[in-house]
């Protein structure tokens, strides 16, 4: 490590040679193969952008100049550059910082974002900011790698269209999303691509942007060139760079997909470190959904740039070849196409992440829930888990459960997830949504499958006293919950609601006849969750309730353990609150 | 009346020559005006769509021809022509149908919509399920007047832009939206119409479909050449067509904006017929946001093309000049861009109607809530109503409480609401939505204005037995209970909870000493709401607690002591409850 040791700040590198830049990028290129290696992390994006980082901070001057990177898994090098390489090199110290820009790190990080699509947005509330105050700063917006297809951006690029006053958009052109790119846009890029930019039929220009190409964007000679030409531009301003997604790292080269986000790996053989093997909801998914597919074709799986959520690699989605449909980042395209190709009399399966999911509240409630077209969603990566605040999958059961029409159902094994995936394929009168567990079980008990009676739950086990109620994954912990109640002298009931967004009065009502306490466990946030409808529904009565969930609240990277501790999601504290109760 | 009353169904065009088509034009725009003179409604769109919708039920075959229009403000005449024209004609029949498509009404509405940028993505699902199943009719998407720059729009025009397959969409540039056009694209359209749809700069050429332009948007005959030339077409077509808002309606023409919706208004002189003088929120709004933008430059009003919604004339948007940023339909836009504001700086106001601010969820949580960057958003129209099921304002606070770090504020009187904003604009440290309420009262009560203390609810009245929480509009509701009780002998406490992002649990713990029951009342649905969470709270005491508030449902056009009645929201019936529960 040549240059990078001494780089502490931006500053740092602005005198250096090209020729010393370059080296420079190597090395940054090894820090980043070194953390990504041990943490696992987004490769291909970040080294695919070492050089249009570099060249980034050595035209402008952050954080006076502002930098918004869209997503931000491509912004490696720019933490690297901004005093935090130690979090590259030393291995003690990855996880003191997260994978996306985060501005409790950082002065040079303005926002924490995970999502795509934000960046020109967020560039143009800066600009306004900054018009409005009289101030003078650059501000880039850094975007590309599939965001520029979600509407957010779209309407970010319309919007600097109207503007005239500085501001940079560059666009990251690797050629892909995180699978090969979808969308009539992309093929302007290619034009534009291939004309060395000169096509007058431009995407950019025709929403009022200046534009600049660079057929290099992994030459920091020609970054700095063009950024430098551009620096204090008065005019909203396009450059359009070509790059290499994972330069510079053979393995990430060949197969971009793969490597676009990866699990811990040797760096020398691109061999997985650790067991991938497992059985998960993501590839039984995927092989079930092919299954169907090849069974009737009027069924589609419908995905919006997130193939991987549920388990359709790139072999697999060429098993059923148009059945697969790629939207590409373009969530509220996919819901409301998927209504309407419900409506047009297919069986649309949309797999979502439950952190996208989000991207779609009117679209689920207008386009589907009014329309009551017989959709099929899946919300994939659900509950509470220890990943980046931006990630989170707490929040879908408020989101979802209380749009009127949906039928949204929280399997609690493997067993019942299929069954009701038959099920929603099957009927053709309600959007269904299923909630992906995040642990994978094996049904305890014969799954009842008459899913047609809307909002019922099964009583699994008969007991008295207490009613423990045990919603998707957190169907598991009630189990656990009985048997230490039961060693106890404690003989509870178990009970599955398996619907999500509606309560089964009449087996609430049974249970008032003896039992004292209702336990619900689910794995989201308590507030506006199920837990609170059945709170509600037992407020007028001497039943007396225990919920169980999330706090309402962003979470960052807190481990699973302190996240269950600090909610007492742990059978043995459920039990404890339990015994306190029925004192 | 010639022609019209002999129409019942789109083929009973077919037969009619140009001039008596346009004899039709005249009548239909006749039954438009007796519709919306009495009723209000959308006058100007759909004057501007007469000739567009004769010609296109003239050209092709609906309903095997699938027509889907955006926002669908636009579809008088084809409600006329197909089979619902006594609707407009017949005084007495007016109320039968709604003001945009409906499934439930005729075979020829494929979709129940009423927001805005749906119908490119709704039309590609239809192409798919067609292509799927290898029909082979047209399906038609109509949209423009405003609706292009949603980020869903411009994600269905890029999806389209892939298939290689018939999909025609007609873009009405009417050169507006309900205010003046926002954005880039507005310029390329301009440019189109000015070069006759020659330019090379095309932005749907960019998304990869082709294009017509047609500059006469209002001539039967021309239309019907355009739409018979691009019918069976097998690849995604735009047709650009050149229409004027408000046509062959003077007043409407003259000012477009206010005949953009108006209320009931007298033809001839096109004066409005019903009182407009009463003092509401939006008026109140607006003039108070001027005063505080003259007070301060670095406060800027943000609106997504609805400026109406806050009392936003183009008179009052003049007073303020560039601190009123109308961005056009783009509400995700607006909500980062006013995160991004407050973090460099200046002090957004973003207003919303509580129906649009479900485009937001996502930017609402990940790029405003995790950043806590102190934008004020004011949600206006909200409550539970008697509007179409597209514009109910009863969803808003399950989706907006739910959320982390948002501080939620729901104003009782009319000072109450000016003391949180002027509190929610001087503050700097969280992202506050204040809920407008339905309806406007005094304060009954001197208003504290102690709203640093997160989470804290004011005891108006200090009772026992029984607790009143009104929330909001409902506030009021709590005091009429409160009064019929007393006259039964019960003094009841009367508590304002002021926020509805969280409970004040000091105050709740402490009635939990002399009182029995809590009953709360907010005007939304009781899922995921403020009850709810009391509910919760209370749930592992001795305290009962009755929620009041709707139910989960899309109520359509349900007049609101219908509504009230269903769901129990009429003083007397509450205090019956309560008797009952005191029992």
């Amino acid at each position: 490590m040549q240059y990078l040791l001494n780089i502490n700040e931006p500053k740092d590198i602005k005198n250096l040679s090209y020729n010393e830049l370059d080296v420079l990028a190597q090395e940054i290129r090894q820090a980043i193969l070194n953390r990504t290696s041990v943490l696992g992390g987004h490769i291909g994006p970040n080294l695919g952008m070492v050089e249009a980082i570099i060249a980034l901070h050595y035209v402008f001057d952050s954080p006076k100049d502002k930098i918004v990177f869209d997503v931000s898994h491509q912004c490696y090098a720019h933490k690297i550059l901004t005093g935090r390489k130690e979090c590259f090199l030393n291995n003690e110290l990855l996880r003191n910082i997260s994978g996306y820009t985060n501005p409790n790190e950082s002065e040079h990080d303005i926002f924490a974002v995970g999502h795509t699509s934000t960046s020109v947005s967020l560039a143009c509330g800066l600009v306004k900011a900054r018009d409005i105050q009289n101030q003078t700063h650059n501000v880039i917006a850094v975007i590309g790698d599939g965001s520029l297809s979600g509407g957010e951006a779209l309407e970010g690029l319309d919007f600097a269209g109207e503007l005239n006053t500085n501001l940079i958009i560059v666009v990251n052109d690797n050629e892909r999303s995180i699978a090969e790119n979808h969308g009539g846009l992309y093929k302007n890029l290619k034009l534009l691509r291939e004309t060395g930019g000169t096509a007058e039929c431009n995407i950019f220009k025709s929403f009022g942007l200046d534009y600049v190409y660079l057929e290099n964007g992994n030459s920091i000679a020609d970054l700095t060139d063009v950024f430098t030409k551009v620096k204090n531009c008065s005019k909203p301003t396009v450059v359009h760079i070509h790059t290499n997604k994972g330069n510079g790292y053979k393995f990430a080269q060949e197969n971009k997909e793969k490597w676009h986000f990866n699990a811990p790996f040797d760096i020398d053989s691109g061999e997985n470190t650790v067991d991938m093997s497992a059985l998960n909801y993501n590839s039984l998914t995927a092989d079930y959904l092919i299954e169907k597919v090849k069974q009737n074709k009027n069924i589609a799986i419908i995905n919006a740039g997130t193939p991987g959520a549920v388990g359709f690699t790139p072999q697999k989605r060429d098993l059923i070849k148009d059945r697969f449909i790629d939207v590409g980042i373009a969530e509220e395209h996919a819901v409301a196409m998927s209504s309407a190709m419900a409506k047009g009399g297919c069986k649309p399966v949309y797999c979502v992440l439950s952190s996208f999911v989000q991207r779609t509240y009117d679209q689920l409630s207008q386009d589907l829930a009014l329309n009551k077209n017989p959709v099929v969603i899946l919300v994939a990566w659900t509950g509470l888990n220890s990943q980046d605040a931006t990630h989170l999958g707490c929040f879908d059961i408020p989101l979802i459960s209380n749009i009127p029409n949906l039928v949204h159902l929280a399997p609690t094994s493997k067993e019942e997830y299929f069954a009701m995936l038959d099920w929603a394929i099957m009927q053709d009168k309600y959007p269904v949504v299923i909630r992906i567990p995040s642990m994978l079980f094996n049904a305890p008990f014969a799954v009842k499958t008459d899913f047609d009676k809307l909002n019922t739950s099964v009583v699994d086990i008969k007991g008295s006293d207490v009613a423990l109620i045990g919603v998707g994954a957190f169907y598991n912990l009630a189990l656990k919950v009985y048997d230490m109640l039961k060693s106890k002298g404690i003989n509870a009931s178990v009970i599955n609601p398996r619907f999500i967004s509606g309560i089964d009065e009449n087996t609430l009502n049974s249970l008032k006849t003896n039992h004292k306490l209702a336990v619900t466990m689910e794995d989201g946030i308590l507030d506006g969750g199920f837990g609170q409808k059945i709170a509600a529904f037992y407020a007028n009565s001497d039943m007396k309730v225990l919920n169980y969930g999330g706090k309402k609240e962003f979470t960052d990277r807190m481990p699973i353990n302190e996240l269950y501790q600090k909610n007492r999601l742990f059978p043995e504290l459920i039990v404890e609150d339990i015994l306190d109760t029925l004192k």
